[in-house]
């Protein structure tokens, strides 16, 4: 398997509240949206994310019952260039609809960040870390915060 | 907020088995290894996943119990170009110490695919779909099955 990962599903407890939120709220572009079933938003080079129901994506995998989504045990990253941005990117996310879950802060790391949760509880870290640098083919280096 | 993930970050049960499923299993490289800790791997333009103990997930964000991995409300998608290499990158990652919870198979959607869990219980989707293409400036396309 190559190093790749090509779409990244998140299973929503309410479809429709959910693209309220990215769509309206965030203001961003689908590339695929089929009203009901699944929505498609591309979020990195080569790389789509799509929101699908939390029991189509049971019935799709195994039939397996997933667990709470609002306590997911992972997180979505959003590396910005500032403090500044990172206050501002939180606000934005607050006014669309999110939950802050831990207000903009340092972080133990060395860097700035907070969290929010989207409307079916997926949590967004929201992070400056002066360490992290996308160069313009796509490369991304990470390492000690200066 | 702009239509990006840059981390995307899985909470796992045992830091060094899930490094040595994707390490020395699959034989992905990281972007940076600090030992214990964390380990970064880039895995689309601008964005890098990232393996933390589940643990440190809880306490990085707001101390909130996290819900069983085993079960995790999402699926990691890897799409390839044919039916055999459906077949190949599913017994690759078994190979590795995956756990195959949906054989290679017809897909609902008209394509073919399966399903894996890596140590942690993290699901693979692997999966080919002809509509689903990535071009040479990393723009993804999507559409109906031809």
């Amino acid at each position: 398997m190559r190093q790749q990962l090509t779409v990244l599903t998140l299973g929503v407890t309410d479809l429709d509240e959910s693209k309220r939120f990215y769509i309206d709220g965030l203001g961003w572009t689908p590339t695929l949206d089929v009203p009901g079933e699944v929505v498609f938003f591309q979020i990195a080079g080569g790389q789509l994310l799509a929101l699908f129901g939390k029991r189509d994506l049971e019935a799709d995998a195994d039939g397996q019952a997933l667990s709470d989504p609002g306590a997911a045990p992972i997180s979505l990253g959003y590396n910005v260039d500032s403090e500044a941005e990172v206050v501002e990117a939180l606000a934005q996310a607050e006014a669309a609809g999110a939950t802050i879950i831990k207000p903009a802060q340092r972080a133990d790391f060395g860097g700035f960040h907070g969290y929010f949760a989207d409307p079916s509880g997926f949590r967004w870290e929201v992070v400056y870390n002066a360490g992290f640098h996308i160069a313009d083919d796509g490369t991304v280096s990470i390492g000690a915060v200066p």
